[in-house]
């Protein structure tokens, strides 16, 4: 007799339950009336103050230095972060402070031995990713108690970097919305505001690191799903170009992508610096050599012109109005910027909804049917951001149809190019989306602010700006008619969305994401004022 | 009343020898006799002492030095070449000599100026790329008489740096053969040995290369384009990897491309050298800047490693016999590398006939229709190589059929990089072809010795070896079975293919184009005894 989807997702999640060692055993009734949560791993007593000062007080950088001079042991940085992990949906901690305490007893044995780049560093990782004897579902029944056998190619290079893996977290039922919500480990809540969502599909990864039961974590992105989580919990997230970071030995939610646009892997951080880190270290790999779907892009060092910055700013995507909230962010970092001596330019983007279409048309090439099929292999049911999303139901292309979608996409890639360059723009700021986390599931298909970027493959990292604050009023200001009205009224004012962050999403040109990377460090730099 | 093809082509071939200069005029008629055309340029009496000087003693590399220092005049290099391009499609010498006194006048009017990297180097372009005023009729004539408007991407940063265009060569109806014929120009024959294919499908480069009608030029090559006519013509090819030299603004005939296996535009020379430092210039030159399909990945002037070389050495490709002469070429330059304290390492391929049917799979997946409907335009018939390929028989392909085809492409790259860096190699040597060049119209679809690499998307280069000589004496030794015997047959022995040259194919890693373009240059000195 075949067990039913709830069964197996309530097994799952007594399993987790289980590793949880009472010690750190959250009695989550005490929180129910709070709508933030941020600050309760820090009052709930679980972590001692020296455990509070390791997981508030450092980013990845800052502890990797800690660490390297030995002011805090592996053990206990894992320790610490391992009892911060509210919102992951698996944890492996036995092996995680098993594996702390090894690197701590191989650094002892040998004082002379240089030490791995990321010695010791805590990195969570996206459910997608996988690691041996834990599952990679992916939000579908189907793969539940799949456990995988080997890392993937990206985990394997960080181990012998040597990263600590610890956790891993939740995302949306498909890979393929902005909820992340499933029927094996349910929904993550936004920290800031649990009415909120947070964001996806690397959902648990912004709200985990919002929290800071990590301080580093990989997700991937193939229309948002780094910058989307990262913009909702109000933390740096950092999407590559295409080709640069490796997927290989990923579980990935249907094949579309090795024609189309293709899905990428990143960084999301408490810091920019740490994002910048992490892809430095990536390229430095050689990554190449694991996997041939990589370009052979290296990092070259490369340190900022000593010229004056040009920024283009694009307020918005010609189809969906900020709201008040978001245009104030994108307002006060052009202001910031111009003081700061930084060339402002203000650019209008065109096609947006032809471009779009393309990339739609991508993920729904082969008519979207892996999605499902895995969902028919258990019985589940479709969540319901991803009926919301549409993607599903839609047509097989023909290859004559194919090929007119990648003579189109260039077309658009040429478009952007010669904008870039006629302007000499060393970085474009957008915002993220026309709003701040929005209520739960009703993001629906509004990812141009992000997909966009994908589509050009062009990088694009998130940095936060601040908070809704209390001066920004609902207003009837929706530019693009009736649809964009509808949005735009779901912003019912600054209670609702007390805690909400505000970020700005800084875009980079197609393969250049190191420079990006320092771009976003000085700009993050002006922005928040060090 | 709608012209004829014939008339068209009359037309066209009346046209281009009416631009010849009389005293340019070769009278065809007194070599007729001679299987052997190499030596014609010299003996014509068409060019002078200096100019016979400027056209044979000095590669690319050479001749820019001597431009540079003032030894040679652009004009008098430029009109040398020009007074040389018997076997070019298409001619636009007033242009070029315009082009070459204006160079020449503008560094006499600023003497500080520095040169760019190409002053007055003469460039001969495959058919395929666009000059103003002049067709891109990749051998069709519906193509004839549609005077292309602008500069294809490639072409105007070569005239940036100083490049002269004077001809364009010939190639085959399609581009998709190994015999350079067509309806519009007619055949372009092998110098060596008339009886024998130039090759294609930048077969009238290699010729005319061999001729020293031109010292470098530039082809294409999606299954062997290069490579093939630099093997029939003994000179130096160079196939780049995809995505690093702009193929943008250029005549296709089809437009499968942008899904499966990519072509890729590349250089022919008289020397390795020349070859490389094309590769450098275009690199350096950042088209990624003009060209949203291409790669960042920059030239870094890398050197080789302070060890011996390790290189695979692969015979065959386990489909074809090598015949006598190919066999003696990869035995003689083994024992060259091995005397020269370079690591020789035998290596079997595996799975090629598998691999190969990927690579139809790419050439056919929209039906190959494009060439069809380009044919039925002017009413012009399907040259014979054309049909013999097969490829325009081919049914079209469904989504489902190309998704399993990136698959399986990926697999096979996956193979290769694991043998790849499991040896260690810093290259791999293999014959371009199982044969030297071949009797006209009859290499067929045998293309697994080049297009492999395609596949792969593996960097590969071709340099000569020696020619065919008399002991070469056929023997029964195929090994693979019927089909294999009845190609192998076909070496009837070394008088039919007399002067033939035998070359051998040098291939790197994927996107390490620079550093294969500095092996090939180590390998050769060995190989040539320099």
């Amino acid at each position: 007799m075949s067990t039913s989807w709830q069964e197996i997702a309530a097994k799952k999640q007594a399993q987790r339950e289980a590793l949880i060692p009472p010690k750190w055993r959250l009695d989550a009734s005490k929180y129910q009336s709070r709508s933030n949560l941020l600050n309760v791993p820090v009052e709930c007593g679980i972590l001692s103050g020296r455990q509070v000062d390791i997981t508030s007080n450092y980013d990845a950088v800052g502890l990797l230095a800690q660490m390297r001079d030995g002011s805090f042991s592996v053990e206990e940085v894992v320790t610490a972060f391992c009892g911060l992990r509210h919102l992951a949906n698996q944890i492996f901690f036995d092996e995680a402070i098993e594996r702390a305490r090894s690197l701590d007893r191989e650094r002892a044995a040998d004082s002379i031995k240089p030490l791995p780049k990321l010695f010791g560093l805590p990195i969570s990782l996206k459910d997608s990713f996988k690691v041996p004897g834990v599952d990679a579902t992916i939000g579908f029944i189907c793969f539940a108690n799949d456990k995988s056998t080997k890392h993937s190619v990206l985990c394997d290079m960080l181990l012998e970097q040597g990263a600590v893996f610890y956790c891993k977290t939740n995302i949306p039922q498909t890979l393929m919305t902005a909820d992340s919500d499933n029927n094996v480990f349910g929904r993550c809540l936004n920290p800031h505001n649990t009415s909120l969502t947070a964001g996806g599909s690397s959902g648990g990864e912004g709200a985990l690191i919002a929290m800071r039961g990590s301080i580093v974590g990989i997700g991937t992105d193939i229309a948002g799903s780094i910058r989307i989580p990262a913009h909702c919990n109000g933390t740096y997230g950092f999407k590559p170009s295409a080709g640069l970071v490796s997927l290989m030995g990923k579980r990935a939610p249907g094949r579309t992508g090795l024609v189309g646009v293709a899905p990428v892997a990143g960084p999301l951080a408490t810091f920019a610096r740490a994002n910048a880190l992490i892809m430095q270290v990536v390229l430095e790999a050689e990554l190449w050599r694991r996997d041939s779907m990589l370009n052979h892009i290296p990092w070259r060092g490369i340190t900022l012109p000593d010229r004056p910055l040009k920024i283009g700013i694009v307020e918005d995507d010609g189809q969906t109005t900020p709201t008040p909230p978001m245009r104030r962010a994108i307002q006060e970092v052009s202001e910031k910027l111009n003081n700061a001596g930084v060339e402002v330019v203000p650019l209008k983007l065109t096609h947006v909804k032809q471009d779009m279409d393309l990339l739609w048309f991508s993920f729904s090439m082969d008519g979207a049917k892996d999605y499902i099929n895995s969902m028919e292999r258990s019985g589940e049911p479709m969540v319901n951001s991803v009926r919301k999303t549409g993607l599903v139901a839609m047509p097989e292309k023909n290859i004559h149809e194919v090929l007119d979608f990648t003579i189109a996409r260039i077309g658009a890639q040429e478009r952007y190019r010669e904008m870039w360059l006629s302007h000499g723009l060393d970085a474009l700021i957008m915002p993220p989306a026309p709003f701040t986390a929005p209520k739960i599931d009703m993001w629906g298909g509004i990812i141009a602010y992000t997909g966009l970027w994908n589509l050009m493959d062009y990088p694009a990292a998130i940095i936060p700006v601040s908070k809704v604050s209390p001066n920004d009023k609902p207003d009837g200001a929706a530019k693009y008619g009736e649809e964009d009205a509808k949005f735009y009224k779901e912003y019912t004012g600054p209670d609702d969305y007390e805690d909400a962050p505000t970020t700005i999403q800084i875009v980079g040109m197609k393969q250049e994401d190191e420079y990006l990377a320092i771009v976003v460090e000085k700009l993050d730099a002006i922005i928040q004022g060090w």
